[in-house]
């Protein structure tokens, strides 16, 4: 009942958190408002974008929406004025990210099961929803893509969407399936980020020529 | 008049200055003519391939428009040749940056009306339309993206597209209208330029951690 | 006889190399197992992706291909297991991207001309198919583009795309036409990358001030 009521909003939930970590890049680079409204719409809109346009979903879904436009927007802003009282921008970066990465994951394989597509498609397309918002925000900021450091990212992506369709086919109700998913990806993704846990990455041989 | 005549023209000149910019760049990257041409024709289209792509307005545009990929492509090969006789390439770049972005903001949104889409999402379509070509042109050239700067850039895109918008909403004339929308977007642009003025930026507290 | 029945596992081939080139540079990050695949994935699928895209050809190919997906995983696995014994990954990564170029501005041509796409469009969306999962998986990766270069790139895939749709154009047969444009795009990369010839490119000014 409680998680019934719960679902509808985590969609804003994902916008809101991604819409700040984005905030949080333009306030590392010293962007003005307007800027800080672009990145965080890049990173909140950008994997369900990827994701509906692969589809062939179009227009995309935030052409739509202008109430998902004006959340990401209050959001940027209101980081914009309280990120300054924040002593470091980095940590409440990587968790706002994980737990936006967390629930596009869930969400983004649902949107696509329920688009038609195959079980194993849903999966990687939850992964794209997760991740190429936080790469777009990466690569025109001109920073290193989270994606890229050693810590589990893209796994738990993957984790948290497999298991999400995995417990819909089994015929398990969405709310819980939903709950248990965001729960794999952002538990593996705090671990990693905790822990430094990462899966074996690969070793560069010594007197490597690279 | 003289206006009504001039107004088919102008899509054609934002090919060319945003093509120009491109090039601009890749005579900085020591390219050669084949590079010149690809990465003026990512700039000069690649702003309105995304917001075609988001409305699904699929072949996109030049893809039936071979007169516009030629008409870009003898740009980047004329800047080829002319570039070295330009003392710094810096401030050419910028200011053809500059118009390219102020006559695609109108254009694009207009565009985007017509194509039924509701009036702050052609707003929204605008800015993408003046924005991205410019940004895929630094993220594959590796230079920082102009919109990271911290002159006044998707600020300005966003008063163009917004101003022609409103005022099309109110009846004005398409000319006058189309007109007033790319003086704002430029002037604002270049006062930027000019003046170094900005929107008040984020500021880096003291002793910042990142 | 041969060719013909050559011709089919081409694309596979063209997975297989480009999946590798992506893995190889996931190598030099230091990524693991499921960065590899997702860099493998990006760049063997990203080419034919934006093409497809361009062309509104959606859902993508790969979302009812899950063999093809399988296909780079795999490779992307068995590259994280041996890449460790190659000395440097410099030299096979540009190899194995010089394959996949080939093979890829070919099939993209001819899949844009069986799309009804006009032959100069064909042309370049070849171009676009060989050229673009490169780019994604160095811009992702935060690596120089290969495009950048000074060796023969995208020259040699307008080469190989121009060949085959010429001799298609004036009924040669698809193979020898195939093998042909291969040939070309392949041959004039290879030349590039063993000679250092490139086209004449954009030469710096004395006492530039960029």
């Amino acid at each position: 009942m409680l998680l019934d009521l719960a679902v509808p909003w985590v969609d804003l939930a994902g916008i809101v958190v991604f819409a700040a970590s984005g905030a949080l890049v333009a306030a590392r680079k010293g962007m003005d408002p307007v800027g800080f409204i672009l990145i965080a719409c890049v990173t909140a809109f950008g994997g369900g974008t990827v994701r509906d346009l692969l589809l062939g979903r179009t227009p995309v879904f935030w052409l739509r929406a202008p109430e998902l436009i004006a959340l990401a927007a209050v959001t940027a802003i209101v980081t914009f004025f309280i990120a300054e009282r924040i002593a470091s921008r980095e940590r409440p970066l990587l968790w706002a990210d994980a737990a936006g990465m967390a629930l596009y994951a869930v969400l983004g394989a649902e949107i696509a099961l329920l688009a038609g597509a195959q079980p194993w498609a849903a999966v990687l397309l939850g992964v794209v929803t997760a991740t190429f918002g936080g790469i777009l925000r990466d690569v025109i900021c001109n920073e290193v893509p989270l994606i890229l450091r050693r810590e589990i990212y893209a796994t738990a992506a993957l984790a948290g969407a497999g298991l999400f369709v995995i417990l819909r086919l089994e015929g398990v109700w969405r709310e819980p399936a939903f709950a248990a998913g965001v729960a794999a990806a952002f538990g593996l993704r705090a671990w990693g980020l905790v822990s430094g846990w990462s899966l074996p990455a690969y070793r560069q041989p010594k007197g490597d020529g690279i």
